[in-house]
């Protein structure tokens, strides 16, 4: 097989684990990031992107693990005059952080797109490979709750992702095209797999689905798309992703998950701590393996990455 | 005398030296200070009021004193990332001045006005004086040189002041209102003095006294109005008054900077280490004194404050 590009589509802090192995396996030029930016908004009066900041930070080796969002040695001392100054500061950004986000909003002010700005700033933090935000247009996700509707930062940062998810609207999606840059991704003759990363489903992968022809898209292309399970153990790795597969009577397995979007996957990686119902995968007519998909450390990412490739190998062996 | 009321007309670091004078002497509701907004801009997208911001740092003890502006224990992370970014950064703003140039211009995009603003910056930083700029319609400094034009900041900042200056525009000051807050204080029947605060002539008064109706506003107020020299022997205390008079051809002494505004004029205070031309003086009739105007301590600033407070007393006697 000489077909060796690999594009792989992601949310935050998941997915750039999976990111990371894959970078630490691939030849930059052959990896391309299709990233969630559902969750870009307006805040402080600055345009920012978390997943694809996420995204930039964890690759470059900046990132706070512990934290889990923004940047390691950061301050906080912007937020801080803003707090004096009586402000109620609910959504936090770190010194480091707003320097990013200023030069964002200036350049999308100016007109630049978000796909030459993320580029720009992946290259002057010395990434090779290709991080395409999902669409040039925005697209906000909207949360619909019992009581109310919640902007995504309101639910999710400043409701805790408490209130039970309802349902998801991702404005503007429909009508967002996919960048030249995606689209030429996803129909690059060269592509050997697509991978989807184990982000939240509902509230990273679905919005990069929703994008105008990308779902068809992922559907047209003949490599084979592998979906990594979120869940372990009946629970997410990370995030509320158990919490709203519950909200939505679902079960909070791999099944369950892969199921969501099981027009897309050709094959699932599920955990090796969980069981492997054959007979569920079967149905959606998804080939499911397991394996050690935590991403505790770096050996970890590198090693899923591996396994991710090399099923997608054996796909489209078996497709072919 | 019962008329207490003291307003000063200020620029940045030279006039807060004065204003911290004045606010140790007077109670905080009799003090108002009309600060230069000439000097504000758009920077990284941020509306930046540098007088302002040196006025309120310097009041509530906040300024970095050795720099000259800006914050004390300052970082300057945000900037950082944007060099690292790529851009070149030749106006710095420190992450706590972030935070406040932030809130600014939300605030200013919110359809605030400058007054309130402040005033609530002012209020959250515990200080009790009137901080007003000089109107809520923006006014910005042309600075006219032989082989081009330049903003303000590209002039004192980028090009460290060295062009010599041909002339100044200040752009819609005369179709910029007082806001009612100016106008009020300077028409306040109980208004003993008007200080004009050792700042640069023309960078930061001559701003002021654009503002549409402001210079007739002060001829017209029954206190003295009284300056205080920005030179002493021959050279500016800070800044680049002395490179300017010189370029405009006029000797850098205490009588050419008042001869500039000698129409506002009742009293001028020149530094005790100058020489007082009161011949000079005479043909611009306005009353001279000598005192200590380098302000280099707190108790400095005080005494200052105190010789102008007792010489505007000295005046309002000498007219009524």
């Amino acid at each position: 097989m000489s077909r060796k590009k690999i594009v792989a589509l992601s949310g935050g802090v998941g997915g750039a684990k999976l990111s990371a192995g894959l970078a630490a396996l691939l030849p930059a030029s052959d990896l391309t990031i299709i990233v969630n930016t559902g969750d870009d908004a307006e805040h402080f009066g600055l345009s920012v992107a978390p997943d694809i900041d996420t995204q930039l930070y964890t690759l470059s080796g900046r990132a706070d693990l512990a934290r889990g969002w923004g940047q390691k040695d950061e301050t906080w001392n912007a937020m801080g005059m803003l707090r004096e100054m009586g402000e109620e500061v609910w959504f936090n950004i770190g010194d480091h952080d707003l320097g990013l986000n200023l030069l964002r909003t200036m350049r999308l002010k100016r007109g630049d797109r978000l796909t030459d700005i993320t580029a720009d700033f992946a290259r002057a933090l010395g990434l090779g490979m290709a991080l395409l935000p999902m669409s040039d247009t925005p697209v906000s996700t909207l949360i619909r709750c019992d009581a109310r509707d919640y902007e995504f930062h309101e639910w999710f940062v400043q409701a805790q992702g408490k209130p039970t998810v309802r349902d998801l609207v991702f404005r503007g999606a429909e009508t967002a095209p996919m960048s030249p840059e995606v689209s030429a991704a996803l129909r690059d003759p060269d592509l050997a797999a697509i991978l989807i990363a184990p982000s939240n489903p509902y509230l990273s992968i679905a919005p990069i689905l929703a994008v105008q022809g990308l779902r068809a898209a992922l559907i047209a292309a003949r490599a084979p798309v592998i979906g990594i399970s979120p869940v372990v153990g009946g629970q997410a790795i990370k995030g509320p992703t158990a919490a709203m597969l519950s909200g939505f009577g679902l079960p909070v397995t791999a099944a369950a998950v892969a199921a969501l979007h099981a027009d897309i996957f050709d094959g699932y990686i599920l955990d090796q701590r969980d069981h492997l119902d054959q007979t569920a995968f079967q149905a959606l007519d998804i080939h499911a393996i397991q394996a050690d998909t935590m991403m505790v450390d770096h050996p970890a990412k590198e090693a899923l990455a591996r396994v991710a490739l090399d099923f997608a190998a054996q796909l489209s062996k078996v497709s072919a």
